[in-house]
This record gives structure tokens, sequence and C-alpha cells, in this order.
């Protein structure tokens, strides 16, 4: 179906309510996409978030629980507000356990009690256990509905009772067998199920001593675990080794991809804007960005004293004045580069703090090669625009300001990191304001010494 | 196992050469823990090359083929050059098959001819296939060996071709039915054929119409839709419609990943890094690195002449040069955010080349709000350094760049991408450099215009 006739169908079942043809339509079209559609009519302001709940209210609970899934917490928020409670407490319980638990996260105080009286108790005491968890942690990402299988089951047992239990269950494609603590004994993949011959028992053929993550470690953890280990689902355990929770490959997915997103906009210096660009608010933009930028201004007051102080040297070589730009950036950029191989390295795992000294040692070969090749090309414009001199303090400059540069952009992220800082704070921004005031003082400095003119203000 | 106890064993295997031990360690470590530690010797020169290939020796094929899987290209061809053909036609054949074609191109055109002369006829067909297709397609990241199954067969039937077909497949998690002409009919995956009814027919119950990927569009495409539809594979079709292969959720998130890196690379300005930091030599560092540098260098130039342009200004009002590295980093700040933020909604997919209009309207909202709260602070250090007049120069030269370096930095990357470069081109650096350059003839523009100076050289 094409995306105009999709919105002119949603919007012609809104207005006469009819059901059964929202189900044709959801045999059709994937929900993904109908989430899609809605979001950008949202955004366009050609559909009223009534409309959208409208909409919801015509689906069956578990579809209904499926569109609320594909919306960003924010319109979430919206939207249940304007459902009643009974409906709403239907909806949460068709919804997988992970992601009901973030959605009561946004419900105000009085929708969370009223809500949680209209749940059973062992379906309220799941939730709240983990809507508990810290945003950020294993326990956010996870969800309780997995399946467990007894050890002493025959491979043909299993399988059956995958076909009774796995219904609710996010995934069947591992189970767990635990023991009577709730502590996890071992894996059992349901392709293993089915390779094996119906009367082997699965004692002989799980996996014994999983891999697993901590419920309060960080989600990364459990992705960076399933991507290296080729899983499909990792276990999560509490505090008091018992099974709690799996995490599964799409959540991962999401997980490294939302990392990378936050990752990104720190090495950008734009902060940690959760969600999507579209959905972002100007202020939420305009609030982001001004704190670095005008953080970055009192980084560069300090290249502007810097040059103050080295007023009179400018005086006597106006012509120095030429090479400012391009000396401090050179130096910047170097550190840019450092910094960005490092601070993802460091996200991915790839590299941990241990390895700082080994990698400085590789940086000052690079970066010296580096500052060589420049400082021979500047040399080269150093001569044409001033002399020789000029040429001697253009070149050593440039050396000196790309090692200086790339040494502080590789060591920041690792700096950071040790003061429990997200390594990703050492944007290139920041490390162009710290390189810049360097390289002022590195520059006139350089200079006073080789031109011989008095240095700057008594 | 501890990992100095996993080194010292390995050690210990390879001298003894004792296959038993080897086998035994297999059962306790997990294969890519064992990789993870083979590649830290070699990196750290306390295992040569020849051991490892000695500890692969001692495997058996799918152990071996399985190892040699985790390494990166560059140590899978130094390796291989060190077996013999016919034990790598053996590994060759154990490896699934997306990962053996990749294998296949490492490998002298010597190499590939003996090694095709050892391999039977649709084994030398499917291999030739899947390592013709470009770096980079969905062709190159899929695998051929998925699972069929009948249309009129039965789920128990199903199950139970599954279970024979199913050793060699990448997944039995979703199999796929096709027609005659080999092309795409419906898929069905394992949990369905479980929880369906033994006698109910496939055709009743698989999804008809499924979503696809071409073999020659973008691998990102593949990984893009597995995640957005919660899809654990996705099947691939060539361009007659037949179906070739799939890719799995794993490659998708490591496609992802890899993707990600990429871009972060590109945006710090350093170049197409493929594979990890640890591994890239220095000389492969200085390579990627010192092009972006060296070209970086000229762009500052404009910056250099533009100052060297308005050197009488400079001349007369010398307290403006305390302002220059503050006024003009700001731009190139703003710019750096709004790219970084383009960069990635767009190779997320989340924002395509018509909202560019859109993107821009915003933006100048934003950038005319963070420019006047700039201004505005900046004027009070005008006043303090310069007095009145400076302090309006500098202030309305702050919201000036502001507002062109953010535009450059949010326009920039759609304008890569429509001129079919890769839009993270647009790095921080880079834009960087651009309104640098920008920012300097504003300054002094706006300065020679308020301090009524006579205007630069003639």
């Amino acid at each position: 179906m094409e995306f105009e006739d999709l919105v002119r169908e949603l919007r012609a079942i809104r207005i006469s309510g009819n059901i059964q043809a929202m189900e044709n339509l959801l045999e059709q079209v994937l929900m993904a996409d109908i989430a899609d559609a809605l979001q950008l009519q949202l955004a366009q302001q050609t559909f009223r978030i009534q409309e959208v709940r409208d909409l919801l209210l015509l689906m069956s609970d578990d579809s209904a629980a499926a569109l609320l899934g594909y919306f960003p917490p924010d319109l979430q928020e919206k939207l249940v507000a304007l459902i009643e409670t009974s409906r709403l407490a239907r909806l949460i319980d068709a919804m997988p356990h992970d992601e009901r638990a973030d959605l009561f996260n946004l419900l105000s105080e009085e929708a969370q009690q009223s809500l949680l009286r209209d749940m059973s108790q062992p379906e309220r005491e799941d939730m709240q256990q983990l809507a508990a968890y810290e945003e950020g942690t294993v326990g956010s990402v996870m969800t309780s509905d997995f399946a467990i299988l007894e050890a002493l089951s025959t491979a043909a047992e299993g399988i059956k009772q995958l076909r009774q239990t796995g219904k609710d269950k996010e995934t069947i494609y591992q189970a767990y067998v635990v023991d009577d603590n709730r502590c996890l004994v071992g894996t059992v993949s349901l392709r293993d199920l089915i390779m094996a011959e119906p009367e082997e028992r699965i004692l002989d053929f799980m996996v014994m001593d999983p891999l697993y993550v901590r419920a309060d470690e960080a989600r990364e953890l459990a992705a960076q675990a399933i991507s290296k280990y080729d899983l499909l689902a990792i276990p999560v355990l509490n505090a008091q080794n018992q099974m709690v929770g799996i995490v599964t490959i799409d959540d991962a997915m999401d997980v490294a991809s939302e990392e990378a997103d936050l990752d990104f906009r720190k090495v950008g210096a734009v902060g940690t804007i959760a969600g999507g660009l579209k959905e972002a608010s100007i202020r939420l933009l305009y609030k982001k960005r001004v704190f670095w930028l005008v953080l970055l201004v009192f980084g560069n007051i300090f290249s502007g004293a810097g040059i103050a102080y080295f007023e009179e040297t400018i005086e006597a070589y106006i012509a120095l004045v030429f090479f400012l730009p391009l000396l401090v950036d050179s130096g910047g950029n170097a550190g840019s580069q450092s910094a960005t191989l490092m601070v993802r390295a460091l996200a991915t795992g790839e590299i941990i703090m241990k390895d700082w000294a080994g990698m400085l040692g590789r940086e000052l070969a690079v970066a010296g090669l580096l500052g060589a090749t420049m400082a021979a090309a500047v040399s080269l414009l150093g001569i044409w625009r001033g002399g020789m001199e000029i040429a001697l303090v253009v070149a050593l400059t440039m050396q000196l300001v790309v090692v200086v540069g790339s040494v502080i952009g590789m060591s920041l992220p690792f700096l950071l990191s040790k003061l429990k800082f997200d390594p990703a704070t050492a944007s290139a921004p920041l490390i162009t304001s710290i390189a810049d005031a360097c390289g002022v003082i590195i520059y006139f400095s350089v200079a006073t010494m080789i031109l011989d003119i008095p240095a700057a203000l008594a």
C-alpha cells in the first residue's frame, strides 16, 4: 500500500469507527509502517493526538499494545494520558514485560497507583520490579518473560512444553534451566531441542555454566556480549545469583544503536538528546547545544588572552597572524582525530583503561610523522610569505602543535573515563578549544624565541 | 578459566601437539575468548603467527573454521597462506557460506584456483557467486545456506525436514517457501511451526509477500529493515526476483556496528579505517589521517588570507585579535553540532534528502536563538576589553557566525549526499575550517563597517 493511501485509509477508519476495517488494514500493513505514518502525521500536525488515540482504541488489545511499543516515550506519555485506566490496564497487560515497565515509569504517581490496583498480584510485582531498575542498566532493557524448562525432561517434552507456555514469551528460541532457588543451571536452544533425539534428556545436551550479565550492570555489556558471542539472548542474574530476565538480540541491537547515537552526539558536543532528531523540539535542541557553545566560548578566552599577551610580538611581525588559524587549527584537527578513534574504541570495549600507555607510544609515533609531514609543507608557505626565519618558526610550531594536540586528543577520553565521566564528552570542539589555547602559546613562544623580539607586556 | 591460564594452556598444547588436550580445552572455553587471547598474544608479539597456525591445525575442521571466522581479515589472510590447500579446502568447507566467500576474496589468484579445483561443483558455484558481490552490498554480507520448506507440507513435516536438513543452515528459526523459479512465496518461523497444529499446512499460516532486500542494495538497508521490523533474518532477492540468500540478525548487528564505526571515523576526519583500532598499523593510521590534515591546512589558508587582507584593520585595532579565536571558533562549533546531528540521522535513515527544507527552517530558529544568547554574553566581554563600539562589533559578528556556521553544518551533509558522496565526509574539522574562513571575513567586514576604518590593502 502506498504511503498516501495508508494515511487516507487511517483517516477514513477513524471517522467511521469501523473495527472490521481496522482489522483488515492490520492484515495488510506492517505495524511498524503504521507507527511511522502516524508519527509523521503528528509531526506535520495533520493528525491530532486525540485522533491517534481513537485509532488505537479501535484495535484489539494486542495490536494496540504493539503499536504503542513502536512509539517514542514522549508520545506514549501523551497517549496514555488520554486512555481510561481500565482499558490502559488491558493494553499494558498485552505488552512485552520490558516495554510495559518503561511505559509504567512514564505515568503519573496517581495513574501508576490506579493501574496497579487493576493488575493481578504476580503481574504487579513483576512490573514494579522491572520498573525499579535504573535507566541505562541491563535491568532496564531486559524482559522477565523467558521460557523455563526442566533438566530432566526429554527433548520431545521440552518442545511440548514450549508449545504450551511459549505464546507469551518474548522468545522460545532460547530456554533456561534453573534450580529450586531460581539459580541458572543451563541454557538450551530450540535448535538443539529439534536436532536432539526425542528421547534425549535436556540435562545431557544443555549448555552448562552459560554466559550471563548482572541486572545492575551497564546495558552496553549485554549488547557487547550478545554481539561478540553471537547469542540470540543472554540471561540476567540479580545480586543473589537468581535468574530474573533475559536481554534478546533485537533489544541488544537497539541498545547498540542508541549508544552509538548518544556517543555521536556527545562527540559532536550536542549533549545527550535521547530519541529521534525529527521529534526533538527547538527548545530541546537549543538547550542541549547552548551549554557546550557557551562553555567553549570560555575555553576560547584563553586563546584570546594568549594572543593579547603576545600583542607586541604580533605588532612587530603582523605576518605571523596569517599563519595563526592554520597552525592552531592543525593541532585541534589532529587532536579531534585521535579523540574520535579513542572514544569509539572505548565505547565498544575494543580498548580499555590499561591500554593507555601502549596507545600513547603509538600515538607519539603517528603524530611525530604527521607533524613532520605538515611542518615540511607549511615551511614552504613560510618561505614564500615571510622568509627563512618565519619558515623555521611555523615549521617548528607545526611539529609541536600536532604532537601536543594528538596527545591531548588521545589522552582526554582516558582521563575522563578515569574520573568516571563519559569518554565521549571529549568532543571535537572541546579538543579544538584546548588545542587552540596550547597552539597560540606554542606559536608565539617559538616566534618570540627565534625572532628575538621583546617578550610581550611587562 | 583465567586469561593467563588460558594462554599458558594454549602454549602447552602447541608444544605437546596433544589433540585430546585441545578438545578438552574447547569444551571449557568459548571460541570467541580463544580468538581474543590469540589476537592479543600476536599483538604483543608473545606468539608468532606460525604458532597460531599450529594450534588451528590441532583442531577439528569445524572448530578451526569457527576460530578462523573470529579473526579479522588481515590475520585470516596471513594464516591461510600458511595452511596447505587440501586442509584449507576442508576448513573452508566447514565455514558458513558468507564467511568463506569473504575469506576466498583474500586469497591469491593462484590459491583461489587450486582451492576451486578441490571443491564440488555446486559448492564452487555457490562460493564464486557470493564472492562476486561488491563490498558494502547486501550480497557481501548474506549467506546462501538458508532453510527451504514446501508450502504444501504440514507443520509436523516442516519440523521434520528442518531436523534433517538444518544442521548446515545458518539459522532454522526462519524458513522460506519458494516456487519453481526460486521466487520467494512466503516465510515461516520455527516458532509458528511449533505453535501450529501438527496437521496444519504451511501454506495456511506462512507470511505471504514478506519483506526482502535486493542483493545489490547497500548492506545498511538490510540492517535497518531487520532492526525496524524486529526480524531474525531478511530474505535477499536477485535482479530476476529469485531468492539467493538471507541476512541474519547477528550479521545485521555487525553491519550496524561497522557502519557506526566508519561514520564515527569519517566525522572525526580519520577516513575509513576498516577493522579494529588495535590492529591498525602506524603506517595505516598515518596514511588515513595525513590526507585530511593536509587538506584542512589548505582550507585554513583561506582564513589566513582573509586575515592578511584585513591587516590594516588589525593594526589599527589590535584589540580585535583578542576576539578572533572566540568568534571564529563559535561558528565552527555550532556548525559541527548541526553536522553531527544530520550525519547520524541521514546514516540511520531517520531523515532523508527531502527533509532538508524542513530541517533548515528549524535550524535557522535554533541557530538564531543560540547566536542571540552568545552575542549577549560576548558583548559584555567586548565592553570590558574595548568599549561600546567593539562590543557592538563582536555581538553582531557572533550572531552572524553562529547562524552561518549552523546553516553550513546542517546543509553540507545533504549537499554531499546529493553529490553521491558519503554525508559523513562533512567532518567536524572540515566544517570548522569552512566556518573559520567565513568567520574571519564576517568579523573584519563588520569591524571595518562599524569602526569606520580604511578597508584594507588596495
